[in-house]
């Protein structure tokens, strides 16, 4: 298809180093970080740099029905930003606007900014930007707008979209849309603002993000605590979250915590079944208070350890080995990452469902997991070398999936559908809410180029 | 229209006592609060118990293209749930599902539900469901999820979207889709629940909502600070909401405050041009600060009056005097309500604007206000039995959503657009992004059906 079609209109268009054509640098936009293996090579590569050139990119793209691939950092763990081939990839790396207004407490950030790059912003004015994907360092802000991503701090502050107030997104036609704005309440017209965070680029490209901010975070206080029990680290989640509202309530499981230990040689204890790393930002003695009730709760559950700081610095090094587990597991092996989440009182059926997969394939599973909203991550280790491992890691994968949709969960908590989720959508949703998805798409892209294969 | 539609198929196939046909009783169910005089009668009214009942009706009117009014308790005060000649009215009043889940901290509820019958079932569990508009003890659920409700807690704990989760809804053609569901994070497909609510009963009737809770709010406590000056009084808003998050902030204007104290006697200063409400539920003691520091914030801005308290009693006392404002208005005159909204900076111009527009046109105009969120309640009050009046208001009314969109702001923060705010929705949103709510709104109902004239 790519070579049919002649680009030398959109070059005119464009500023030349906006366009790539150059075979070896379009390879750096086939893959995102689910490196997929049935990724297309893209015809071209657009790194617009502002609303106008996105506008004349998807003009171009629309009048020769050409699929669009839109394109943050690259960091999506679902291919959701991996190319189809003869496509056009539309980069938004080269929009980094970024101006805060502490007046309203609200952010105008161009979608190419990372995660991080926004919240230094507002911390130099006092102020917060809560979502922390564990990427927040390398996954931008216009991708975190695409997935509706997560985090560490979502069991209290919530995900994505509850801080996005106004988004401009260009459309499959090239015509260019101003939702909502910088006002925290706003119920003029259907809410659209919230119908393009978590599509994935199915629908539209932002081109513009208007975020809410919150007041900087209070230093919180930390407790990690160690099980030999799984069942007993997953009884103290409950425990917790039927009460209190931590600013986190994380858990890595053995593999997890041996993997980590492998990694960073921090005095880990690899005895330990489960490890749960909770925060608490309430104020100063009342942090203390919480993350002392905390404590007796583990303890009451016979947790084998449990270690807690009121020392920013201290609780940052134990924050240090979730933040790391990816990173960790990595070293040992390619990795195939899940998401899936349950209702709270399902963690332990999918713990425990996931521990029998894991030695039925004979294959290693760890498990990170946002324990306080039920969010979690399976990790497949596979040893490249081992095509027959990896055969059986891929029947894991959909057995994990299975499992989580027999127990009401989902498939996708924060990481999006991309490509890689696509097969198993449909059990998910069922077919009228398929069909109600198709609709919108059909509605919004009539000719199906908004990343095709993806999301929806 | 409603004469030539034979309703027997009907009849016989819902219970006789679901479906009201006598001409009294349908009288009951023509208007909401908004008492639109255009407002038609219903050819028929189905009280649904279940949502294969509300399936029956969407499913006849559809085949009949009959124009279809979803209405709750009949609380709106846009005109959302005004009947449209020879409608079906479709209510949902009798749908009173009610089952709290501690361990999820989740509720599943029916549309018919008082939200204050929400927050009681859920304090039984020492759980909060935050929203709450000033209506509270006689709006329904179902339509807090239609106008996409707030309230006075909004400032610190937001609208009802960011507690929804999953929604049953009948679609136009008598469909059923399940949107979400008890998790607290799932990206699986677009974010539908999210479109659906706000929507204002345009694309479907929602029969079942899966709510998120909080754990019970913490005592408040609770600061009243009256100025002389009405700038002082905003100057403060915006120096608290720059650095605090109060879970109220609420303003009322001389005029309200009047009206209040005709009414309930409590001895507030008839004198003072501003009065704040402020409460604080961070934890004991920090509340208590936080007070202190907003007492100084109003001082340095010149506050005639501060007084505070964290008995909750008292503080109860307080909020009330704000509870009351629209009540209290009520017996001065007929009333002919705004809901526009601001960002915070231009606030101060939007209420100057509305008092040239009251001289202007020599109208009384009352405002009361979400300070903290930038939203106002901008009210006229008038003689029912001076025509010149009632058109010197109307004018005024026009003119106060044209201030309001010249200062970047919303014509309606949280009641929705209904049938009242309508004609001036394009104004707002442009020709653009009306579009594109046209578009969602002709794929998800074809031939319009689904509360024609209202919101969208």
């Amino acid at each position: 298809m790519s070579q049919t079609i002649d680009l030398s209109p959109l070059l005119a268009e464009l500023d030349p180093d906006q366009v790539v054509i150059d075979p070896d640098r379009v390879q750096g936009y086939r893959w995102d970080r689910a490196e997929d293996p049935a990724a297309g090579t893209p015809a071209v590569v657009v790194r617009a740099g502002s609303t106008a050139d996105v506008q004349v990119a998807m003009r171009f793209a629309a009048a020769h029905r050409m699929p669009v691939v839109p394109r943050g950092a690259g960091s999506g763990l679902s291919g959701g930003a991996s190319a189809v081939e003869g496509c056009m990839v539309i980069s938004t790396e080269r929009m980094r606007e970024l101006a805060i207004d502490p007046s309203t407490r609200t952010a105008v950030v161009g979608p190419g900014l990372m995660n991080a790059e926004v919240k230094a912003a507002a911390s130099e004015h006092g102020l917060w930007y809560p979502p922390d994907p564990s990427s927040y360092e390398f996954c931008s802000i216009g991708g975190n707008i695409a997935t509706n991503a997560g985090g560490l701090c979502c069991v209290k502050y919530g995900v994505t979209t509850d801080y996005v107030l106004g988004l401009t997104v260009v459309l499959a036609d090239g015509s260019v849309v101003r939702l909502g704005g910088p006002r925290v309440k706003d119920v003029a017209g259907l809410p659209l603002t919230k119908l393009f965070v978590g599509s994935e680029g199915t629908l539209g490209i932002v081109t513009e993000i208007v975020l809410r901010l919150l007041p900087k975070q209070r230093r919180a206080a930390t407790l990690v605590a160690t099980f030999a029990d799984l069942d007993a680290a997953i009884g103290t989640v409950l425990d917790i979250t039927a009460r209190m509202r931590p600013s986190m309530l994380e858990l890595m499981d053995a593999t997890t915590i041996g993997a980590v230990e492998d990694d960073l040689r921090m005095g880990l204890d690899r005895e330990a079944a489960a490890m749960l790393v909770i925060q608490s930002d309430e104020p100063a003695g009342t942090a203390a208070e919480e993350i002392e009730q905390i404590g007796a709760l583990c303890e009451s559950r016979g947790a084998s350890e449990v270690v807690s700081t009121d020392d920013p610095d201290e609780g940052a090094m134990f924050v240090t080995a979730r933040r790391a587990a990816l990173v960790s597991l990595e070293k040992q092996g390619r990795l195939l990452l899940e998401d899936v989440g349950v209702p709270l009182p399902r963690l332990g059926d999918l713990l425990a469902g996931i521990a029998d997969i894991a030695a039925a394939r004979d294959v290693t599973i760890a498990v990170v997991a946002h324990a306080g909203d039920g969010n979690t991550h399976p990790t497949l280790v596979l040893d490249p070398s081992d095509p027959a491992m990896a055969e059986r890691a891929q029947q894991a994968y959909g057995e994990i999936i299975e499992l989580t949709l027999s127990l009401g969960g989902t498939i996708s908590g924060e990481h999006g559908i991309g490509r890689l989720k696509r097969p198993w959508l449909a059990d998910q949703l069922g077919e009228d809410v398929m069909a109600l998805n198709r609709k919108i798409k059909e509605a919004l892209d009539p000719f199906g180029i908004l990343n095709p294969g993806a999301g929806i």
